[in-house]
């Protein structure tokens, strides 16, 4: 009878895909995985059994395992997505048990260190391309993903030398059809690269959060109320995941620190600016950061609705 | 013939209101004042000649007014949407021509500069109100006004001591109408109370832009790709109006540096916890600040769609 229908209409990439980890990132992996048809089979893991629990009751992919050992043993594809300091007791945990030919990946946030902590726990039989999809939201947990997170969006893979280019072409198909854009790069550029535009800038906000917070002058009921001239922009990247965020600075110390010894070095130049009154180089350093909104607006990385488009979103909420 | 119409379903507030300065916040306050009956008559006028132009063309008010004496003559309540740095200047050249009774205010974001500047300029027989609405967008110019931009934020007054009571009434009853919330505090306090919501997170947004562009490590192509991570965020508010954000930084100098000398410490502490590798300091840091966002969200200062609603905004735009 199978002839009368036709060929299937897709052979999907992996027969095995094992999500580890399903908080916003590891959710959307699955949802994608399944919506895109990127598996026969996708199972989800998680270390935390009251969000297993929550896993299975919003059907998060085909199988939740309570076993590690379990969830990875038929695996194509492993997908961690657990914080970067968990990375390598999970690895050592998983490395015996991974299938020959299997590809290991991870989403997170720091490159380098998480090379450093899983590569020696896999046997030579598997690929290990790290990787790090840019792309979230400031919610966390599995009810936070959704299919469309990566669209659009950059996947950053950064294998090490030697790596097995039929892999890392699987895996750059993986989110190509997840719908993202992928690009090679070392871990150590990776790592330089989010410091400047991803790790300095959850510190900074989480920083002048605190800062506001601690401010004896102003009660924190004004701090609120008047958070639209600018301070609630910085609350959303301050309210990500705490653990998350704690691996990824006790991980990329040395990038962050570097990054962050350029942006005090242009801040007390600045705070100088205001200190004299320099008009004029208050006036040129504001006309020139303008531009770099507008490219990334071409680039397709961000609205060009006002405020975000939150009013948009004010309407649907 | 009226009788049968039955009487007029309201009778504006003023009879003449008169706007100088049409950008994003006087353009708007035109089209509320418009929407909502809010004067019998709107008067617009604007030192830049191709703004005029502009705002006849987009039909901004009733009448768009070439000579700043004409548009005063007769004006009940006078809104000055300059710059901070222009408002003693424009002060001395309207002062004479006020009618006796008009209310004078102003929409600036520093205002104990701006009453030194305008005050010795008016004469007794009008009231001046400074006044501050924390609204906006990135976006600058009499396109960028709409009606709602008011709606639910906050519209601080700022009353020298010994202001006529039933003018404050007034200019309270004028920004309840146009949807927003109103309170009194001192310019003082203004000014500290805005230099931690407002001044100092655009500094803190339009130096890392500064940084980033700057950083020969990374490029600005890889900077744009990538700024999903969290650096697009700070890339909003650094594209703001280059000339009010020097005048802001001109005009608050003391309390930007108040609140910037705090950061800077608090800043200094956070970049010991990295390098010291304190993963308890840092988690117990960015789990607090989380309840800072959920208060703003609480107060409906701010948006609970992830992302600030972005994916919305991308699908209307």
């Amino acid at each position: 009878m199978a002839d009368k229908l036709g060929p299937p209409l897709k052979t999907p990439l992996f027969d095995t895909i094992t999500v580890i980890g399903l908080g916003l990132i590891g959710a959307s992996i699955i949802r994608v995985a399944r919506q895109q048809n990127l598996a026969r089979r996708v199972i989800g893991a998680d270390a935390d059994p009251a969000v297993r629990v929550r896993a299975r009751e919003i059907m998060l992919g085909d199988q939740i395992a309570d076993d590690l050992e379990a969830a990875v043993r038929h695996a194509d594809l492993v997908m961690l997505c657990i914080p970067v300091g968990a990375m390598g007791p999970v690895g050592a945990e998983i490395g015996p048990i991974l299938k020959p030919g299997a590809i290991i990946s991870d989403v997170g946030s720091v490159k380098a260190s998480v090379i450093a902590a899983v590569a020696p726990h896999m046997p030579a039989h598997v690929h290990l391309i790290p990787g790090h999809p840019v792309a979230g939201t400031e919610y966390s947990g599995p009810d936070a993903g959704f299919a469309s997170l990566f669209v659009n969006r950059w996947s950053i893979l950064t294998p090490p030398e030697g790596t097995d280019d039929a892999a890392i072409a699987r895996l750059t198909q993986f989110w190509t059809e997840a719908g993202a854009n992928v690009e090679v790069m070392s871990a150590s550029h990776h790592d330089i690269v989010l410091a400047i535009t991803s790790h300095v800038p959850h510190l900074i906000a989480y920083n002048i959060v605190r800062t506001a917070a601690d401010l004896e002058a102003v009660t924190q009921s004004e701090v609120m109320k008047f958070s639209a001239g600018g301070f609630r922009d910085f609350t959303r990247i301050a309210s990500s995941d705490p653990t998350m965020w704690r691996d990824i600075f006790l991980n990329n110390r040395e990038a962050v620190l570097e990054v962050l010894g350029r942006f005090n070095e242009d801040l007390s130049a600045l705070q100088r600016m205001v200190r004299v009154g320099d008009g004029d180089g208050l006036f040129d350093l504001f006309a020139r950061t303008r531009a770099i909104r507008r490219g990334i607006i071409a680039q397709g990385q961000e609205t060009a609705a006002p405020d975000f488009g939150r009013r948009a979103a004010e309407a649907k909420v």
